[in-house]
């Protein structure tokens, strides 16, 4: 034999195994229409010459910019970039992102349009441990809560000489006699965001462990609740969040509801008003929106929300069995509301599904006996721990038959359940900027998405806590999914099965998911050739 | 069915699940002996307290130390451990680590013991591209040379007012006459070694990306090279280096050694030493320390050393052939030394394999015209990257037949060839303290070793660089390796397959190679047994 035909020999061999490497991936090019492939090459090109220019350059205060890199530093450029603005917009509605699998609800509203949303109410309070001075502004937290009337305070403020520790002062008169030493009323604005946030240093620095994140990101939940879990202000709440997540691309919803409390306090600043309750005001915001955008001619746009009913992992077994008898309840009374059930919470500190399985299974009996069907769409696997608890959920999640999983970062550690997921169509609800900003990955590039998509299970793109990371809407995780450092194998219509994928993996069925995914397929053809118009 | 027959089906599904997960792993601790099992748990139980003790305390200079974290900042922490005291030494010559089969020659010694053979050399001289001063101490790279008798310089030092940039300075009076303000000869020396290796500051600040690393990376060798590069150090280089990993419980080496310039400098100061007398010397110093072990009673801690021809992945494909040419003739005269072939160097930045294939299909067909046998035993998917010419080095190298792969980081992503490479047994070397350093990983947690072993496929631990990052031995590595953040799964158990797996994917053979097991399998034996009786 000679070289060259030794050469030829190689070449075939190379494409072959490289095919069948990449055969069980869902995005497959060649399937895909000559002008997605084309806009497909386009992107590519971009995304190739912005990784050489934009993400080249030292940025003063980004020392070591790269394309994928920590998502609370490397903001500032994405926003910048031509790929962000196709992402984000290349004509209204932008690249169509289908639905929105995985995401909190408390923590779905820009801070600082919740913080509005709250100085409109003279009801709310607002309270510290000790009065607010220059030295103490960065660590100390606000804790908010609406009051009855008769409670309602003048104090003066939290920055005051007079301020007692512990007591409430109102919203209004906090922020406007904020000490104009430490800023005034901007800086209380700052102060109460910061607190509803991550920050870089936080992120980066300070907190830098999964541990200490988590400790940020759990007392941020504390600061805001006090705001969301306030019957007035709840409906607007929701309104905000479907709005700005249909202005981002996306089509439908099915939102995680911490439903811990088992009431939210009510106009009269009495903790009075009850799920079923929460549930009236979700429904009626939700058919508002609806009719609005049939209003403005953009009925395909938007095809509704639903909730997973969702509790904390830490309570106790027997606790459990309450909400989950108040999660059929309300299934029954708003069965077109209620999508799943899950447990939410640090997997690595708060108790494992095993804990929880006699509940659990009894669940799946109670339902039967109720006539219901509840499917179980559980949080798992969200560490980087091996063979450890909260790794383990994977197992029980699916012995469960969870319907989807949330995060599943640690799946990719095991060949069985990755199986599993494929062959049963358990698709992963993967929360990119999520997984960095609480350190499970310390940027794109490291995160396992590549592995999942080459195994071919299925992956739904989610923000899991926009509100706390600055990653609103889903361009921002379709962004960073995306660029994984100028990928040769992810591109545009990577993307596109991704969205896809997250409407095929809802709990959509028949009818309502055909026409769910004809919609998308419409407005993706529209994208494609939006990019092909104006990007040439 | 009743809710509690549901438990106990769970219960047995679950476990069977986990045992079908975990069934392809290669260290499963059911085929284990009583002994090793006891120390395999008392083993664990000494990490969890570890974890939960030296691991959780707030150290002066480490804000966030946890097991698995950065190894340059962590470094401190580890050697105060127990841990790190048993993998080291629980009796002499403490954990057999089997065979080292990754590790670039060049940065293989201590680089403080360097400098010191370097100043028993009146040849060796220094200079820099500017007069050395305060401010740029930091940042000036010293490059060293032998020159022949006729060239030594009598210039006083680098520091000196007088130093003309780029002329020479003898070692000696470079550093006496390292100006005292500068910190003098301490400094200097500090100066040097710190040329040689990479710093905390450097690996997770001022260089903390990939591309930046490694050019910090590549300058610390192109320092040591102009000490090490010198025919009457060489010998001393290779015996200090034979010498501390047998004293770290090493038995076998196979070492790449770097042919890239096709002369050392002689003793008379000229580039006149050809590559045969760099084995000639490579196989005297070798039976000097065999001879020594054996004077010691000690023959069985090691079985030898090879080496893996190298040259770097920069050169054109036209002058790979006088390589290989090169390679073929060595391996004739030394057959027992040459042990493979590889192109190094940063797999992101230079040529990939794909570039090379004529010359490497060349090689093959001219090994069987010359009848010998020389595996490839390929660095490849060192990279971040996702179809990327570094990340598709993968597919090359298997094609290509490698026996082994060095590093492998991107396997994880490649389910075809994970396969490939658990069902032909190509075993990948893995290096965690080098992927950590050089910015593929960030902690050990994040690795992707635990995918590698749940897939079965087979490893080898490596320390890759270890002069340069630290990591002497292969004791850190097994550490590092080992916490893996007080996995569940990963135990001392694993540890021995990892050792004797390295043996195992030597390129050992037959009788030599069942005796490197049965003389490894001794010593662990002897070391399970020192765990027991010292750490009960």
């Amino acid at each position: 034999m000679t070289i060259s035909s030794d050469l030829e020999v190689h070449r075939q061999a190379r494409a072959t195994l490289i095919d069948e490497d990449r055969s069980l991936r869902r995005d497959r090019l060649e399937r895909a229409s000559d002008a997605e492939v084309k806009a497909d090459h386009l992107v590519r090109e971009i995304r190739a010459a912005e990784a050489a220019t934009i993400w080249q350059q030292e940025h003063p205060s980004i020392p070591h910019p790269f394309p994928g890199m920590e998502f609370l530093t490397g903001r500032e450029i994405i926003v910048k970039t031509r790929l962000f603005a196709i992402l984000r917009k290349v004509r209204i509605p932008g690249m169509p992102k289908g639905a929105l699998l995985h995401c909190h609800l408390d923590a779905t509203v820009n801070a600082s349009v919740l913080l509005k949303l709250a100085l409109k109410q003279p009801a709310l309070h607002v309270r510290v441990t000790e009065r607010v001075t220059s030295s103490n502004v960065g660590s100390v937290l606000p804790e908010f809560r609406a009051l009855p009337r008769n409670e309602y305070s003048d104090a003066l403020g939290l920055t005051d000489d007079s301020y007692e520790p512990s007591s409430w002062v109102s919203l209004t008169n906090a922020r406007k006699n904020f000490n104009s030493s430490l800023g005034g009323p901007e800086r209380f604005d700052e102060w109460v965001i910061g607190a509803m946030m991550i920050n870089p240093t936080e992120a980066y620095k300070t907190h830098n462990t999964i541990k200490k994140i988590w400790q940020k990101f759990t007392s941020t939940f504390l600061v805001s609740m006090g705001l969301i879990r306030f019957a007035p202000i709840f409906p607007d709440y929701i309104r905000e969040f479907l709005k700005s997540s249909i202005e981002d691309g996306i089509s439908y919803i099915e939102a995680r509801i911490n439903f811990l409390y088992k009431h939210m306090i009510g106009e009269d600043g009495k903790e009075n008003v009850p799920h079923r309750e929460w549930l009236v005001m979700f429904d009626r915001v939700l058919n508002e929106v609806k009719a609005e955008m049939k209003e403005q001619g953009r009925v395909g746009e938007f095809i509704g929300a639903r909730i997973i009913y969702s509790t904390i992992r830490f309570i106790t077994p027997e606790e459990l069995k309450w909400y989950l008898e108040d999660c059929i309840a309300l299934k029954k009374e708003f069965p077109h509301l209620i999508a799943g059930f899950d447990l939410v919470g640090d997997e690595n500190q708060l108790k494992p599904l095993i804990d929880y399985i006699e509940p659990l299974l009894w669940f799946r009996q109670r339902q039967k006996e109720e006539g219901v069907d509840i499917p179980f769409i559980f949080h798992a696997g969200e560490t980087l721990g091996d063979g450890s608890p909260a790794d383990n959920n994977l197992y029980d999640a699916i012995l469960l038959g969870t319907k989807r999983i949330g995060h599943g970062f640690s799946l990719v550690k095991h060949p069985k359940l990755i199986e599993t997921c494929r062959q049963k169509g358990i698709a992963l609800e993967v929360c990119p900027i999520s997984n960095e900003i609480l350190r499970l990955t310390s940027s794109m590039p490291m995160h396992p998405l590549p592995i999942l998509l080459n195994y071919g299970v299925p992956v739904a793109l989610c923000s899991d806590d926009p509100a706390v990371f600055g990653n609103m809407g889903l361009t921002f995780d379709f962004f960073q999914a995306g660029v994984l450092v100028a990928s040769e194998v992810t591109g545009l219509s990577t993307l596109g099965q991704l969205a896809r994928d997250s409407l095929e993996y809802s709990t959509l069925e028949g009818e309502e998911k055909r026409r769910a995914l004809a919609l998308w397929e419409s407005q993706w053809n529209r994208f494609i050739a939006g990019i092909l118009e104006e990007e040439h």
